[in-house]
């Protein structure tokens, strides 16, 4: 599947957090050294493979065209890192013994 | 990182088995719809990152030219099964939300 259509990666919860840190695409995309173009595009398919949008714009202020993740958003960047660590929890004895039989332990 | 250059993955682990049910490369390749070229070159990385092979040549017989796991590249396909079965679970409670959360549930 191309990574375009994939609703939620390590890179799109990347974004999404630095969203939510930096209150704006373009300061997340930059902080994350993406394309404003790229980061935009993250965020489409996000928004558009969930049920409701997980990013929307900020209205106005002296900034303006700002952006933040909705309660869905946070909620779904949130559940993505907890199954990032319970993940790392759950195989870490046979990731251990692979790495071991590694040439180059990783 | 170019596929190639993972040790071990869901396709290399299909490959693995195949092997080890087929007793050659070149079938476990048909099995699995890939050209025995790009089998023999997943064969190739994987001893390549490992210590020791985790695929060899079997000697002679009626066929020739066989192959077939070492201990190494049974206990390697073992181990990342196990790590398969126990990410699934401990990820369920936290991707029924995800999914339920997703236009088109997967």
């Amino acid at each position: 599947m191309a990574d375009d259509q994939i609703a939620l990666g390590p890179g799109k919860v990347d974004l999404l957090e630095a969203i939510e840190h930096t209150g704006s695409i373009s300061r997340a995309a930059q902080g994350l050294g993406l394309s404003y173009r790229r980061a935009w595009t993250l965020v489409d398919t996000m928004n558009r493979c969930f049920k409701s949008v997980l990013v929307e714009g900020s209205a106005g202020g002296k900034q303006g065209g700002g952006a933040h993740l909705t309660p869905l958003g946070k909620q779904m960047a949130e559940l993505y890192r907890a199954m990032e660590a319970r993940t790392d929890t759950a195989i870490q004895k046979e990731w251990k013994i692979i790495k071991r039989s590694l040439k180059s332990p990783e």
